[in-house]
């Protein structure tokens, strides 16, 4: 992510956790918008273009641009940022592996590109199945939680216990997603799954916080058992953040979608109301 | 739940177990009433208000009211009694944090609070998903579970193994709920999940009496593993009591309900007998 | 299970684990039988009695009373054995529980006598799920699991081993009965179950085999790695067997009803197979 | 696999991994190609030979021939290498077991022997349930993973942690083995299966040249934790590979389907697309 070789950010930097975590709540907002969008305008689905299967084929193939786009200047800053390993992976003379850390970052974002790839894929190739995005999402963050989990080898207490719980969070992600895959699912599962990309994403931050203050002051006492029990908690009212923050974009949505339709046409809704909720709770159940 | 600030009652004695068990007892039986009752007037539906939607639906409201008031009786409890962090997160004089475990104890009851707020967002606003309740059931149960988790750092064998039991009905209660979300269920895995919560309630109250006996005597030994082997099968009998309380509380309800029915309107019932078996036959597949 | 007051027969001893066993060995192939009669039955449904609800109803509740008799043998035996605990959890004067093994094992029997009464309740009772059984099997075996778990506290490597194994295929047995709540399954999955308790009660002979020699010889090296290895194999191998034994129950079960029904009704059957084959397929998907 | 006894090849050199690696990529790949086969053959179902009930039948035995003929090769061969075992099990001169880690590999290739026979049994006997190769499957996926994590008691850390990657890669596939056992999947979970298969085999290669490398070289330093950094993306590589390799067959599978069947009945296709364009959607969800 830290493709500005002028910089010298790489991840062990309060720069490098907070770009990635602002890609994934960049991410966890737009899901959660799509995901919402969705939803509303299925219920009110003859009376407009927006919710026209046209136009969410076009914002895949948009949002998979996006993210190849991402992964590849990720993947090249990761190589190319000073300090990096500018592609060499072994180093013949001293016998020893060159910067693996970037290496790690590089194969996360290799497996994001890939998603970005399966996205852009089935809207070209029509007979491809749809759930071939769903599966290549949850291997990204399959693979994320695994590299992530063999990541801080070595390092102090309270450094691996932020990262555990930043893998926790994109082990259940994935999970989530893996779990869509066999079971028809309602957008109460989908919300799940982008809440916690959400949550993943404000957890970047937070870690970036901890192990390199930005104030310049010194960082948290990695020894002191005192943070561990914080930061648990800590953790779960970023969550309980993301559950309010979901729940005023639902808001927002479901207010603008009815705003907007009712206004160019009113009745129209009003006579497909008692057909529309029947099929609706028939989703819901 | 100790907010009455006379009393120097905290979590760690008797009393601040004994408060939580006794809600937890009080929901799950409350729970299992209110499944069993639904499953019995589903049997005979057109036949009283007993079975009517609305009826229900109030008393969602209600519970949701009542799960907010205990949410928030124990966060202002846990802030302000004496030895109570008073809303203060850190010290920074001494360069610590202050009460960590009473700021644990808020959070759980913050994520209740989240449920009791869902279940009336639920009835307010009927465009939203039913499932949702479930969802914050689910993950006010999860982040109960994994606050209790890295709560009982540094303590001795036998505290630290009361509360794992503790964890694992938690956090199967939270599963239970999580699988519901995906899986179309039967009553048996409702009443299983109402009777989780119970044992959850009656656990708290045995590791009062572990920890904290209220005779007044000495607490057990702490570092004998003769304790954890006597409480493994405890564990198991407070289960076995709350299969046989709930076995009671259904053999209760459905006499009620049939004996209240049956004597306003028999011969309606004895219709309607042939077209339910088949009905309920599906329901439990 | 070793009721017989003038052996000094308990768990730590040979006949201790080949009783348990052999209940389990005898568990397993009824139960295999009863699965695949009804499956066998249900092709051939409307030729004869075999096939009669009525008659699998009966057989339900002679099988709660066996399992209950069972369970109710176990209980008093575990407790009046020569050094039994004679019903007494607590000696004051010495301070310390009374043979908590010997409990470990009456709770064990209690919850699988829940499982004989849940049988019996169901069929007496009509308006009882049918997934109660299920329910209450699932129980008895995590049950049983949870405390075979924290039964082997200090004891040496081997033993140690050989009950980890025991816990994993009881586990997995109750495993697969809960996810048989949720989801239809196919008469695989019930005799994937079934092989299971059968795998429990093999294993539950080489565990006395390994830990009390009835040859009188030796016990094995419990601290040799080596036999480790050997018991990993011997694991699968017995597992092998099962399979094995419960395929050879497949193919008589099968040829028995087919040739019985042939016999009597020879033509009938004939006219049916098309419509059974169709069935059957859906069934299996 | 090493039948050859005038080489000293087991499974503790080059060749002794390269050999059962090279077995699972040509089963991952082999299941791939027809399992887009039989996806691309029901798009158009009535048009050809190839989409025919019969072909794929007689190619489930065909390959049930094979495996078993592979497993039996497999057996043998691990008896009888020089320093195999020769089927003793136990040297009661020296009171030891004889070879257990050969044995271990003889027991993981019965279980596949046993999938070969379902195979075979589920042709010849069109009552039994075609769930169960899929169940033997898993079973013989579940048994490996099982066998292989006990297999590496006492090495180095980075031999165990390669052993530990491939127990990852097999219990995988075995679970989505078993999920399909119970829930109706889609292609994009088949694929994702055989995909596993695949990384199996081609980890198997890798385990090769990092224990014995062919070059004749030194062996990776086993202690040096860089190395686990390494092996940690470069399974996650194996894996990125995999995918891509399935995408490529994928691609070549349904143009080869496609080029064929326009060219013997174009018009016929182009008359069903759109019935079969609905199915196939149905089917996907």
């Amino acid at each position: 992510m830290d493709w500005d070789a002028g910089m010298d950010a790489d991840m062990g930097s309060f720069k490098g956790h907070a770009l990635p975590g602002t890609f994934f709540i960049i991410m966890g907002i737009w899901w959660t918008v799509k995901c919402i969008l969705k939803y509303a305008c299925k219920k009110h689905k003859r009376t407009s273009y927006l919710g026209s299967k046209a136009l969410f084929q076009r914002i895949e193939v948009f949002e998979g641009l996006i993210i190849i786009g991402m992964a590849i200047t990720g993947m090249i800053g990761e190589q190319f940022i000073p300090g990096g390993p500018h592609l060499a992976l072994y180093n013949y003379k001293e016998g020893q592996w060159v910067e693996l850390l970037n290496w790690h970052h590089f194969t996360m974002y290799f497996f994001f590109g890939l998603l970005g790839v399966a996205n852009i894929l089935c809207f070209i190739i029509s007979s491809l199945p749809t759930s071939l995005t769903k599966l290549m999402l949850s291997n990204a963050l399959f693979v994320e939680a695994f590299i992530m989990y063999n990541h801080t080898h070595g390092r102090d207490m309270l450094d691996i216990f932020v990262h555990q719980l930043l893998v926790l969070a994109i082990f259940v992600t994935g999970l989530i997603a893996f779990l869509e895959l066999f079971i028809r699912t309602s957008i109460t599962v989908e919300l799940l799954r982008t809440s916690f990309i959400f949550l993943q994403g404000s957890w970047f931050w937070q870690i970036g916080f901890v192990l390199y203050p930005p104030s310049g002051g010194p960082a948290w006492d990695t020894m002191d058992h005192n943070n561990v029990m914080f930061l648990t908690i800590c953790f779960c009212w970023h969550y309980a953040l993301n559950i309010v923050v979901v729940g005023m974009i639902y808001a927002f949505v479901t207010w603008l979608v009815k705003s907007r339709l009712t206004r160019f046409c009113p009745s129209e809704v009003g006579l497909l109301k008692n057909a529309e909720r029947e099929q609706e709770s028939e989703e819901e159940m």
